[in-house]
């Protein structure tokens, strides 16, 4: 017992300096002065280093395996220990030397990718990438896997998960999306959209993400929203989850959107206790548990008419030339589906395509029956197969994204297994809650928080995300909820 | 020469933790939401405590000790080693377990004063008085001192001086001061200030405020104002110096002086050479010298008769009700003598006066000659005596500070000696400017900046403050400039 208090006491220090950290990174983000930068890089670089010195210390170590071997330990004591050790052993697994070169060429790689995006040159940047695939391939190896090199590096944003699992959960959706997409596209009437058109303050509109926030139940008291120009929650501490936005003077629901989503992210921290802090389990179970929550709040519930029956009079408050529009106009009008080039921009049908066409392409680099120069070509016959369109420059096909360049191979699966995961948690929770729709369109939306609560953010990092969601669902993660959430809801939207 | 090496990088690693520090601690004044406070304090206390052991630790002790020894040394490494080994002796002079003690013991005293501030008690804060003294007492004696107690106390805030010294500077600015400000109430005739009667919105002052700082030109490039309770200026690292600053709707000027008063310890902060970090000399020669450096924007710049003929133009543009105010009413308004009974409220004139009784009183505290309980007489017996007013509440009187609650005996000289080096440097200043005041009207307080960055900001830490001064100024710090200068300010404002 002795040993669990110096475990917790140790798990609190790491805790501690990544609290630092993120407010470091949130202020470098947000409010930091142009001259502030190079000192921060610094400051930032150092509290990592020391937050990974005690990670991966032999005291950690130590410890770890003396509770493993301990008899009288609780169950959320055991949960603990499991997903501390599996961290720590794969922070030990890669050599200190590995990955400080791995740091220094990861580096060089983004902003030669930063480069060659601006000029649509995918020659210049293939070489880095072909060197970030060596790396990440290198450290699949040192993490070891059981079938596919390309588990161990799932294993890092979706535990448990596998590329053979990924494959049998996205062919059937596949099946029916791709065929769904072009019916949609052939035969159904595009929602109006022009009254959108124009110029709006930004001041109303972050007014208008403040109140959507509000909306959807996020503490204020426990977190702010603050301007910057990549959207992104952070949680600085206990009591401390913040949500950070931008607005477009053009694009006058895409701030509203991103705060949904943001805010998602931020009950979702907001929501995990306390308790589970000293035992290292105060965090998402994983990326894609993350993003199903950020995606439930921002599409399920965001862009539902109950929803929007509810908002209607918010966005004549702020907004007063969109007041005489009805909810099911500006519902409507958040649901327009457009096979496109670019990830970041599709809509709630045609993401997924992107994702699946990545992950496709990223097993073929990793196994190596594709080669770097080959991808332009593979990424182009991909997007007409998935989506039915083609780049015509590289900035808008394989170069877009920032997270190959900085080796982030198996995350990409994160962001589709969100979606899924939010059809399958929304489909329970209708189930479990028969007035949900009424009560989100009373504004009640605390009926949904406090469901997701108790099923998903009290866990923390207990489960794998495989296991909570069988648990919550009672099913394993399916794509049939998604397939059915997209068919009934757009269909009925392009009148079908 | 390795040994330097090392020494540098260990001095860096401690400012990159006091750096994450400084931003904590900005933010928990400024942004932080009520619930993160708790979090806050433990990350507060963990990351100082990693600065403080880094700082106290042997191997700094013993890096000290061969550069000590070393005979290679620049001028700057000899200085760096002075200083660092002077705050080490001091840092390591208390043990471990008895700043804990104290720290403890000062929370309790810290909370105690607030509920006996709030209920004007104060014999319930006496028996945590004594506690502090007693503490501090014994630290004096761990610190050691020549002659008094006390001097080992001010060596904190300003290396060098001596309460001795303190005494021969304070008796001729008392008979001076005391005086003058009876003739100055008695006769004089004060300016009118019935126009700033009323409210004035905080988004004006906010962007006034704003102006001011763009004023006396600091970069906000490399720093930024925020809102806060109780106005600080933060170093949170390299070009990162922020202000923060508060506003009162019927307190028209106060926000703009405070705004002056910051941006001119900022500008000090803003001025000192990157060269200096790596030495741990880049930071201000004292509290003194600091605090000479806001005062002299703040009073003799931003009390000006030039300043107010080039600010008087934002003025009308940010306040359009005061749009019709000369300069010279706007001056006069804001040079307003009152003896009162609270410091922080305190003019030029009377303001020293409150700093004299404090001295006197923690003086005599320590060395026993005061008891606590016999503090609330001597301090309204001093108050008649150095300013003829007389508090009826100890919240108005002995109680009205936090310094003394929180062990700070030592530190109120330091508010003294600032106004006293301001007017020693700004005498200085016009005799090497002959075109002053002319180019404070042009609105090019730059000529005064560079002229301070040359002679102050660039010497970081290197001098003790009385060094500095000699070296500026030609002369010892005197309180003959500061006499001369308020004499012949308020005799004019008086009309005299």
């Amino acid at each position: 017992v002795d040993t669990l208090t110096e475990y917790k006491a140790l798990l609190g220090d790491i805790d501690k300096l990544n609290s630092a950290v993120s407010l470091l990174q949130w202020d470098q983000r947000t409010y930091i002065p142009a001259g502030g930068h190079t000192g921060r890089a610094e400051v930032l670089g150092k509290l990592s280093k020391m937050a990974f010195e005690l990670a991966t210390s032999d005291r950690l170590g130590g410890l770890i395996a003396s509770l493993e071997g301990a008899e009288d330990l609780s169950e959320l004591e055991r949960a603990s220990v499991r997903v501390v050790g599996r961290d720590y052993r794969r922070n030990k697994a890669i050599p200190a030397d590995l990955f400080e070169r791995f740091t220094i060429a990861r580096v060089n790689s983004e902003s030669a990718w930063e480069q060659s995006k601006d000029s649509s040159d995918f020659a210049s940047f293939a070489p880095h990438l072909s060197e970030m695939v060596r790396y990440v391939r290198q450290f699949a190896e040192l993490y070891g896997y059981d079938e596919s090199p390309y588990d161990a590096l799932l294993e890092e944003y979706e535990p448990g998960m596998t590329a053979a699992r990924l494959r049998a959960i996205i062919e059937p959706l596949k099946a029916k999306l791709v065929p769904f997409l072009r019916h949609l596209m052939e035969n159904g009437s595009a929602p109006d959209t022009s009254f959108l058109r124009g110029r709006f303050s930004v001041k109303a509109q972050r007014d208008l993400a403040m109140e959507a926030l509000r909306a959807i139940a996020y503490d204020f008291d426990a977190g702010r929203m603050d301007d910057t120009t990549h959207p992104f929650t952070i949680e600085i501490g206990p009591g401390d989850v913040r949500v950070t936005n931008r607005y477009h003077e053009d694009l006058v629901l895409s701030g509203l959107f991103s705060a949904l989503h943001e805010g998602g992210h931020a009950l979702y921290g907001q929501g995990i206790p306390e308790t589970l802090r000293p035992l290292g389990l105060a965090d998402g179970a994983s990326y894609g548990i993350h993003e199903s929550q950020s995606r439930l709040w921002e599409n399920m519930v965001g862009r539902s008419l109950p929803f929007w029956r509810y908002f209607h009079s918010k966005i004549a408050d702020a907004l007063p030339t969109l007041g005489g529009r009805s909810p099911e106009d500006l519902c409507g009008a958040a649901n327009v589906v457009q096979p496109s080039l670019i990830r970041v921009e599709a809509d709630e049908v045609t993401y997924n395509l992107h994702i699946m066409l990545r992950f496709e392409l990223e097993v073929a680099l990793l196994t190596g029956d594709l080669d770097v120069m080959g991808l332009p070509d593979a990424w182009r016959d991909g997007m007409r197969r998935y989506l039915g369109v083609e780049p015509t420059c590289h900035a808008d096909g394989v170069l877009q994204d920032v997270h190959w360049s900085a080796g982030l191979i198996g995350y990409f699966p994160s962001y589709m297994l969100g979606n899924l995961y939010a059809a399958q948690l929304y489909a329970t929770a209708r189930r479990e809650l028969p007035n949900l729709d009424e009560q989100i369109e009373r504004g009640q939306a605390t009926v949904l928080l406090e469901w997701l609560r108790e099923k998903i953010h009290h866990q923390g990092r207990i489960y794998e995300p495989e296991t909570l969601i069988q648990l919550v669902t009672g099913e394993p993660p399916r794509s049939t909820f998604f397939v059915d959430y997209v068919t009934e809801k757009y269909s009925r939207v392009y009148g079908l």
